[in-house]
This record gives structure tokens, sequence and C-alpha cells, in this order.
């Protein structure tokens, strides 16, 4: 019995194909879900998030939390209605904020209280709150509540973290009621090799319908990520769907992929389309740059998304150049459309047994990308 | 001869329901012409833009003399390849900056020279220059370059603009070169009736393809705006269309209209929806309002545009409270649907003969819209 039935329909090496059925639609997989933080991606209405291919948004309990409240939304008949979105929407539960907020907040047994950014009022959440705050609002996954702990962290700083995670993770896996809302469990353990498999043994043994790899893209060298990934995702129970937190670049996701994991999301895309980081298959525009002053072709002439098809790298440069509001719509929409369809290109690989070909054609980019990212105060 | 064929097909007293034949497609007047002085909408795309109703983009030349500069966009194809807008495309000539932008410019007999507010480097427009840019960049309509003075003025300041104004006219008229850009020529002469009356007249007596009211919403009282339109838009030629600048309030517009008028554009509807001033057939819904923080319903049970079909106030309330992007996309969304909606119902009833029931329906709001106007210098 869970309420997010999955399917694995073909394997290459240890990624996987597959289908979710959640309650607002299929999901195939591997996917990308855009970042709606507070029920909208930045600049786009769900008409154009769904026709750039998405099926699932992510929005955030911790800001929801504090507006408009998860009452307001949950009297406004839950969040698809409240937010107009009718495909499948996952939110994290706030365990990103006990890291990204660390100045702000007190990590107790009982849970975590956060000074919240906004009015200095305070907010608790705990386990169980978190669980029935998500079911109360109808997300179709939602996320336990973790502690995401820094980078660099001390080993016992990692291990005591995650212990409390772990007890926090039993303690979600009561609370649950609603047979509706799938929900995830989180595996932290920083760098730490032991602690990472520690992680995945005991959320194994918990009910959950999904598993996450939490703690990563908080600063670490991309190596690091990379072995956490290594070392985790292959242990994780390999009937659930599997879910890596905030990453990330395209050749990140690759990797991931490879390894096996299923879920992605990432501020990235949206965020550097917003300031003027176009992708294209081959590299990073900077569109601001005076080269594009004058050039009539689209961002990437391999993209049929609706700005490739209609608009010229002349008329972008001239509208980011002018700090006009359609710019951030536009590279919004031009990004999110490359990710998702590069992980469209990414399940037919597989269906092929051909991802390892993907690298040469997609991972030029990466390097590029990855210079352009933003400091994590823009994070929301 | 004309670029513009005009054909009006029914009156009710001096209002007019016609049809205008652009290169880019035909135009039901009266109607609305959304601005987008740089080339887009703020926060919209073509497709959008048309379907909210529009066939008119308003472009502005000075503007876009400026950013991205004119051999620009001659060089990328013109105004409808570089900015993706496949509709009709009226820019106008930057008689309104020598207003605007008065602390920033020199008016002489020759032209007008402008200390550009980015760089501070020099732009000169003369009728000649006007002319020949908008016809380099294939505007569907192009206003002449005029002399639009302040309010309050003194006869003798408005007569001597106006004179020159009629220089410059037959300047423009002498200018063109291409059959397929529509000239038109801007009637001013300030509150003073004489001057007015003297500016048909001589209009009147050039080959334009449609004749402008410049000169109001300049901060003049209502009462004068309209004693201006009501000597001013009965004598101009019977058989072009008429257009009145920068006007404005649903009210404004529907004495216009009963004045004659086809042609309307104003930045109103779209800055206020950007702000959270949406309308509704009734009044003037401030949104960031408490009161509406949890109300389900749409901004205008009435509207059918897409944000009134899946949004309720209770979440536009959220994104202008929390200021993202996708508050202003709404916005605009929402208002200029409004407006063009507004403009197929005028139509309608001048077909019917019943445009006088229109004003219950619809003026209760423009008190209230009126106060919400912001200041001129957010007017680009």
């Amino acid at each position: 019995m869970t309420a997010l039935p999955f399917e694995i329909e073909s394997r290459d090496g240890q990624a996987r194909r597959g289908r979710l059925r959640t309650a607002h639609g299929e999901v195939q997989t591997p996917t990308f879900m855009p970042v709606g933080t507070l029920g909208a991606v930045k600049g786009l209405t769900p008409g154009q998030l769904e026709e750039a291919g998405a099926r699932v948004m992510l929005a955030n309990l911790y800001h929801l939390s504090l507006r408009p409240g998860i009452e307001t939304v949950a009297r406004m008949g839950g969040i698809h209605r409240f937010t107009g979105w009718n495909g499948a929407i996952l939110t994290d539960s706030g365990g990103f904020q006990v890291f990204s907020l660390s100045g702000l907040r007190k990590v107790e047994e009982r849970g975590v209280t956060f000074r919240n950014h906004l009015d200095g009022g305070l907010l608790e959440l705990t386990p169980e709150s978190v669980v029935a705050a998500q079911e109360s609002i109808g997300v179709d996954i939602a996320m336990v509540l973790d502690e995401c702990p820094p980078w660099p962290v001390s080993e016992a700083a990692a291990e005591a973290a995650l212990e409390r995670t772990l007890r926090w993770a039993e303690r979600s896996a009561e609370a649950r009621r609603s047979p509706s809302t799938a929900l995830f469990g989180i595996a932290q353990g920083s760098h730490f090799r032991p602690l990472r498999e520690r992680a995945v043994a005991a959320l194994s043994g918990l009910p959950f319908d999904g598993y996450a790899i939490g703690g990563v893209s908080v600063g670490e060298p991309m190596a690091e990520r990379r072995a956490v990934i290594e070392w985790t995702a292959p242990l994780l129970p390999p009937d659930r769907p599997r879910y890596l937190m905030g990453v990330g670049t395209i050749e990140d996701i690759l990797h991931a992929v490879s390894n096996g994991v299923d879920l992605f999301d990432c501020v990235l895309p949206a965020r550097n389309g917003r300031h003027g980081g176009l992708l294209h298959r081959g590299g990073l525009l900077r569109i601001r740059n005076a080269r594009y002053r004058e050039d009539p072709g689209p961002i990437d002439p391999e993209c049929s998304c609706p700005v490739c098809r209609t608009q010229s790298r002349a008329f972008l440069h001239h509208l980011f150049r002018s700090g006009e509001i359609t710019a951030a719509v536009y590279g919004t929409l031009h990004n999110l459309r490359v990710y998702l369809d590069f992980m469209g290109e990414v399940r037919e690989a597989i269906a092929a047994f051909r991802l390892a070909d993907l690298a040469p054609k997609w991972v030029g980019r990466s390097a590029d990308e990855l210079r352009t990212e933003l400091p994590h105060a823009a994070d929301f």
C-alpha cells in the first residue's frame, strides 16, 4: 500500500526509467521539478509551466507557513486549488531552512523554532506538525522534517544531526493520517560514508513512499557531492522513487541519474534564466554580453520552446539590458524547458540503453553553469 | 490612397464602429492599444498579449532610439520580427518625451535634441528623421514629431508650440517614402479652443492616414480634457481613424468614444495591474488589502481571462504581498483583458445603438482608478 505507485519500466546500468502515479497525474521519471517556493514559479503562469513540460512543482512548507499561512491555504481548498497548478506538488519540509537560516533557528529534540525572516515572529516546526500541515493542504508528496547540517561539519556533529533526523523520521512515519499524501524520508549524514549507510539502513525500515538524499548542495565540492550520491543512492530501497534534493547542474543530474536517482529540483535554471544566464546545448549564454546585441538567431537552434521559436538573442539582449520583466519571464521559460527537454532525453536514452551517449552532447556547459550560481541568500 | 484602409460600419451618435486594415491584421475599432514601450508589454509574451485580445501594440521611438537603437531594430529585420509581435504596431514619435523629459531637451525649429536619460549622450529627433526611422523599422502606424506643451501653459506659448508642430507636420508629410507605413498627424493646442480648431484645420489639409489628439493626460483636470476632446474630435476628417493619445480611464475612453474617437493607448491598466490595482466591473480592487486574504473568488466573476478562470483573490493577494514577479504578470494579464473586453462591449454597443447603456455598468470605478494613477516618472 502506497500513496504513490511507482513502476520501473527500464534500466540502463543503475539508471531507471519509470512512472509515478500521483493524484494529480502520471509523472515519467527521471524528472526535474521546478521550484515555486510560494506556490508559483517566479514569472510563470501554471499554463506556461505545464507547456514547458513540468509535471511536478516544488513548494516550500516553511515559506508557505509564513506567507500566507498553512491554515489559509487549507481554507482556500488546498494547495492545488490555491495555486491553480493542477499537476503534482511536492513540498519541502523546512529542513533545508534549518541550514539556510541557521542564524534564525533553534533545533531541539521536539522540533525547530525559527525566528521568521519576515517579521521576527516565532514559527515552530515539529516532525508531527510538518506532516499534518502538508497533509492538510493536500500535497502529493510531503517531506519529513530533517536537520540539514552545514558543510563542512565534524563527524560528531553530523552524527548527532543524523540521529535526531532518524528519530524525527520515526515520529513522522507515525504521524501520518492521510492515505493520499505520500511521505518521503530524507537520508542525511553529510560526507561521511558510515553515516550515509546508517541513514539508509534506518530509513529503509520505515514505511516511506520514497527516499531522498538531503544535505547536498550546501557548498560542498563537486567530488564530495558525487561521492555521497554514489554511496547512498544504490542502497536506497530499489522499488521506491529516489529524490536528490536541490541538485543541480545538467552534469550533476546526469551523474545522479546514472546512480539510480529519479527526482530532482533546483533553483538554478530559473534563477539563472531570470538573470540572463540562458542554457543552450553546448554552453551557457550570458545574454547581456555585447556580442549578442545584433545576433538574429534563437538562444538555441535545437530548442523548441516558445521563446526560441519567436525571439532572437538580439531582442532578449535588449530586454535584459533594459531590465524589463519580460526578460525574466523569457529566461525562465526557456531554461526550464531546456531542463525538462533534457530529462525527456534522459528517459529516452535509458530506454534505449544509451545514457552514456548523452554526456558529450550536454555536459560541456556545466562548469560554466556552476560559476554562474548565485549565493544561497537569493535562494527563495 | 492610404496605407491604412479604414471603413466605418456603424455609428451611434458620434461614436463609430469600424475596421482598420493594417499589414499585420485587421483591427476592429474602437480599440485599446497596450503599451510596450521597448517592444514588449512588461511581463507578457506576444502570445499572452494576443490572447488578451490586443491587435495593436504601442512602442516608443524615443526609447527604442536609445535602446537598442533604431539601426539595430532595422538590421534585425524590423520591429515585428525583432519583438516577435505579429499584430500591428504603432510607435509614438518622441513628442510626448518633449513634455515628460522637459529638463533634458532643447526644442528648435530643426527638431528636438535630448540629453538622453540613460547615459547623457545626445539624441536628435527631427520631423524627417522620425518619419524615416519609423519607416525603416516597418511600423504599421507612425506618428509625426510634435511639441507637447505642459499644463498649464500660456496661450502664447501654446500657440508657438502649435505653430511649430504644424510646420513640423508639413515637413513630416513631405518626408514620407514608404507606402506601407501609415502616418498620423497630431493636433495640439492645449486647452485653447481656437488653437485646437486651428490645429485641425491645418492638419486636415495634409495627407495623413489618421489624426491624433495630443497634449492631454499631462496633468490637466478631467473637465479640461473633456472639453478638448469635445472641441477637437468632431472636427477631424470623418473618414480617417482618430486616436486620443495617452487616455485613459474606462470613463475617459467612454466619453471619447461618444465623441467619435477610435483608438486609445494608456499605461494605466498595465501599471496598475503590476502594482496590485485590479479592475473589475464595479470598481478597482486593491488586492493587497487584508480583506482579500482569504477571498476564494476570482478578481471579477464576469471576467473570462485566464487569471480569473484559475486564480483566486486570496492567491493573488499572497503573490502581491510576497513581491512575486508572477503577481505583476497576473495583474497585467487581467487588467489588459478587462480593457480589451470593455472595448469589445463598446463596439457591440455601438452596433446596437446602445452605447449609453454601458456607462452605468462600467463607470463606477473611474474615480477610484484615477486616484490610483502613479506619477509620470514611472511612465516607461
